[in-house]
């Protein structure tokens, strides 16, 4: 156990092989990476899932459709990583997806705290100091 | 030019001093942290501002009343950073904020993208896997 930990890979192949799983659908590679007890918050809808195979359940049956996934960046350190995805949806939309991530002693994921982060309107007190794009 | 940029602090350090920075209303330090050139993009709003003075006016201007931040985590590797805040608002709520960061040569922050992800009602194709709380 403590040899396998030493040759891991850095969080940030982990978090990129996280993504590229889930994207590729590749359950198995996406099970390998997570801690048996990981931990999944949305955040904004306060959704909770506990255990990998819940989680996996949760990434199978949760997220129909014809989706995809691009990584924009990674950060990792230390324990930590954070990410953000652009989450290709079958009618061609691209909204952000913003992670952060959390991994144990043996390098798996242990929690994810999951963003999704909608448009809304540029407040009026704000409209004479910016540009638009 | 070369040796300051060799005893700079490192980049998580930078961007607690920015949050701590802004929190404070402490605006020279704030100011001190960023490039020249500086970016800002909010991508949820299509809004963009450039340039240090530039930004400036717009966190001072742009965001009235008295509100909080706390840092919930800030990761930071090589060039590039991320951090996650609680926002707390004059009312009492706390939304979460998510940026970005990209830093130049001499370590100053030359590029952030912002993000404020509101909640949103849980999809009904996924109440069956996951617990509130």
């Amino acid at each position: 156990m403590r040899l396998t930990s030493l040759v891991v890979k850095s969080l940030t192949d982990r978090v990129k092989a996280y993504s590229g799983a889930a994207n590729e659908r590749n359950w198995d590679a996406f099970a390998k990476l997570l801690a048996d007890g990981v931990v999944y918050e949305g955040l904004q809808t306060r959704e909770r899932v506990r255990g990998r195979s819940n989680y996996l359940r949760f990434n199978i049956e949760g997220f129909p459709g014809d989706w995809h996934l691009r990584v924009i960046r990674i950060v990792g350190e230390g324990r930590f990583a954070a990410s953000w995805i652009d989450f290709t949806n079958a009618d061609g939309t691209t909204p952000p997806g913003l992670c952060f991530f959390e991994v144990n002693d043996e390098g798996e994921i242990a929690r994810i705290t999951d963003f999704w982060p909608d448009p809304y309107e540029l407040p009026k007190q704000r409209e004479h100091l910016v540009e638009r794009y």
